[in-house]
């Protein structure tokens, strides 16, 4: 498991971190099989959208910010209960396949670190998983394609 | 990887893909994993409900056309930022589990791919990741049960 | 593939199963890999947030309750329309790593079954994917940092 550092600037805040998670990926060296992304925190999520055109994520942070009130009447006492909400509903974790070593997003897709109580400091763990059925089908043992 | 073709009618339109993933994982030949669905697009997504009564996939479709507003203040020009926001909150990816060959889907659960900027011709990216853990044991040789 | 059973007791209910979740992923001692949790309902979901103040759950309650409302112009003749979509928004999976035998969740997380058309008797089921790059490397035979 690796651990990406991100440095948040303002309450709610969609970060790009595309690029240091393509990284990792081609550094693990794993051939074929699932790379996740997971964020250790309650008030933060994780997302996969469009990274061409920085307004998009812009826009995503007005949609969440309206979603869920910040005020209301909610019993946690620290403020920030639309946060964690709002990390139910971009999610914890994302799944993203690779293949031949590398990170397969679609064409406009990035991965984004979705701040909702910042700025804060944050990690982000990252793992890939290698494929089990190639790798035994390498060996010619279980994959009943094979039998 | 396999790719599924999935082509929508509607601006909003939840398209239920269950007999193609299913095709998909017998075609496989995996006896025991996660099947993964990705959508490598940035204005629609995937979920998993109910498929027996197709009227919860139209109520889906209107729960999700009321919850983000598509006017609105709004940077992105393209004028489909609800649609970002819309696949965000689905989700870009699902995770079912695969036993015996087979997709371990709730007895009233399907597939829904989610178009949230149609109609397209949309692609789904399938993979299924085999259990290592079974592979490795069934050769006694990691597996930490087996100490 | 283990069940877990859970009794919920409200129409929504965040119900904290992080131990019974712990004690699975122990008992199945898979040392390093990925573990889900799927919810095989299509009026349930299951989430992952913080588990230390319970408020936080009710609150999530609330939010998830105010987001979809429960009367509307739904088609789906069962009146549960909205706990379809919102189990749609928490998700039917979550993935959370493994690393030495252990549940990997960050310092306040906890794993929710989330009801929204209780009380009913539940399921929720949870599988661990061992890394194969892990098993394999052990091995030198496929992992490509070994050439």
């Amino acid at each position: 498991m690796e651990v990406l550092r991100v440095k948040t600037r303002r309450r709610t805040e969609f970060v790009d971190v595309t690029d240091e998670v393509k990284k990792l990926v081609a550094a693990l060296g794993v051939a074929e099989g699932v790379c996740y992304v997971y964020v250790p925190h309650t008030t933060a999520g994780v997302a996969i959208n469009e990274h061409f055109d920085p307004d998009v994520a812009t826009d995503l942070e007005g949609v969440f910010e309206r979603l869920v009130p910040r005020a209301g009447a909610y019993r946690h006492a620290e403020g920030n209960s639309d946060s964690h909400a709002k990390a139910v509903l971009t999610g914890t974790s994302q799944a993203i396949f690779v293949e031949e070593g590398k990170l397969m997003l679609g064409q406009w897709q990035g991965v984004f670190f979705c701040e909702f109580d910042g700025p804060r400091e944050r990690k982000m763990w990252v793992k890939v998983i290698g494929n089990a059925s190639e790798a035994v089908t390498r060996k010619g043992e279980v994959n009943q394609r094979r039998r």
